[in-house]
């Protein structure tokens, strides 16, 4: 069993979920709450899981970072929207030799992060979970749970895969977490992104499903044109993602049952976006690099357009 | 007085307006109408305007082409969702000498007029009005009357300004109603584009007022870019309209009222979007010509779709 310590940074469905599987193979987990802090930290957590349901009656809950110990593993579970916290947040509970697990969509934030803790403290991963919280502390799990796992290094150069990346995805495999070490982290950003950016973008600015989106002549060509978009931003930073790629997510979306993207959830529930890490800094960091990514663009406008009224 | 007959097919705002304008001036108008037939044979029309109200409590109107007189000048003021409908509605109503006045949204319409009754027949106009019908009949005139008339011709080269043209501005003009001719109608119908493409376009898919769209910085911008993609679009059918023109249009609509294009109208109202003409003509006749308008297809994809699902 390792002895490794996490703090989990949120405990929404993302940072609930993961770590109540942590906590449940063993592992020392610590959880910063804000608004379920007072209900979590009675009554634990539930989680409803299609591998099968269970409870953590007794939970280790903070409401300040302050009172959490320092960690060796310390992920960020929060909506990106939330990060002008960090600062704050993440000094006190990070130990000296210790690591920022940034599990968060889109890009670019690995940056700001190693700006408040240094870039040899940061690893940046991706998660494919499909979850919900249905109430404060309980959470349903639907099907993907997966997560990559990628060094970040200053400039993105490809970090390889180092020993901490091995031990911490260890921690998550003894978890029942699948997980993939990824050598390119900027790589595998710019993959998710491919889903991320028409799905989310569009299920938002047309109030579609992934269903409704693919099964009209028109949304399905958008769909697959911002796919290719997404590739060349890719390619300016030098990084290739093949045809293939695009084929397979269209494919694998049109093949899904209907589903409502987390940007869609969080717009009807009028949650802020996450417009700036999935289209913003993709847009500027291709931009940096030369290419013009129109119809991304496009995007991005009417959903700070659409952001800024949903208040 | 000139004894030129006018036949107006569709009374709705813009051929209730016109077609009122020029019978109070004396001319013979001949409405063609559908729903309203009943009410306004009965009760005639009622202009309510900015100019001062007026009433017509006789007016020939029409139910059937067919019983129509073959008129001097046949005035299509449908919606372009409608034109399905012009290879019926033409033929027996315009006079061997006489031609069709294609008052009408968007690109490319005259192109399928002149198809049905030959491309010498055709005129061009572009209507500046702003109107709605309120109920049978009953037409609510805000500002804006003017109206841009244009010689169509084969591949629309420039078609001068023709002794035809001026006898209809004439009668127009005896109507108080303010005629501009232009000797290149592509020309004129880019131009309005400039204006149409974005404000129209984006007030439906952003559920947005003119001024909501100018009043935030990301959609001013977007709308900016799609002004510019017009101007191209138009360079590309060797129209040259200057950037000082897409400013002007900037800075008059952010003066305007608070405004509901009349595709958002048509939109809340469920009825179907001028989409092809107002943006897939355009579209095609950029892309025939080599030209590719990312942000403008973006819309009309969004369109499509949101248009297919508004029924």
């Amino acid at each position: 069993m390792s002895d490794r310590t996490y703090a989990i940074l949120g405990t929404g469905a993302l940072g609930g979920f993961y770590g109540a599987k942590l906590q449940q193979a063993g592992l020392d987990v610590h959880l910063l709450l804000h608004s379920d802090y007072e209900y979590v930290s009675k009554h634990g957590l539930v989680i409803e899981s299609v591998d099968g349901n269970f409870t953590l009656p007794q939970v280790k809950t903070y409401r300040e970072v302050q009172k959490m110990p320092p960690c060796h593993v310390v992920v960020i579970a929060l909506k990106t929207t939330q990060n002008h916290l960090l600062p704050d947040l993440l000094p006190p509970v990070v130990k000296d030799d210790g690591v920022v697990l940034v599990l968060q969509n889109g890009l670019g934030v690995e940056e700001e992060v190693a700006q408040i803790v240094g870039s040899e403290r940061v690893i940046g991963g991706l998660s494919f979970l499909t979850a919900n919280k249905v109430a404060p502390g309980h959470i349903r799990h639907l099907s993907y749970k997966n997560i990559i796992l990628g060094e970040y290094t200053h400039d993105y150069h490809p970090g390889g895969i180092t020993n901490r990346m091995q031990q911490i995805g260890e921690d998550f495999k003894s978890a029942g977490i699948p997980i993939e070490l990824s050598e390119d982290l900027l790589l595998a950003r710019w993959q998710k992104l491919v889903w991320n950016i028409p799905y989310n973008g569009l299920s938002v600015i047309l109030n579609a499903t992934t269903a409704e989106l693919m099964a009209d002549v028109h949304t399905r060509k958008l769909v697959e044109q911002l796919m290719y978009e997404v590739v060349a931003g890719a390619k300016s930073c030098t990084r290739i993602i093949p045809d293939s790629f695009v084929q397979t997510m269209l494919n694998n979306t049109a093949n899904m049952k209907p589903y409502r993207t987390s940007m869609k959830i969080d717009y009807d529930a009028r949650r802020p976006l996450e417009v700036e890490t999935i289209f913003g800094n993709p847009l500027r960091m291709a931009q940096a690099a030369g290419a013009n990514l129109p119809y991304i663009n496009c995007l991005y406008q009417q959903l700070k357009f659409l952001d800024a009224k949903n208040f």
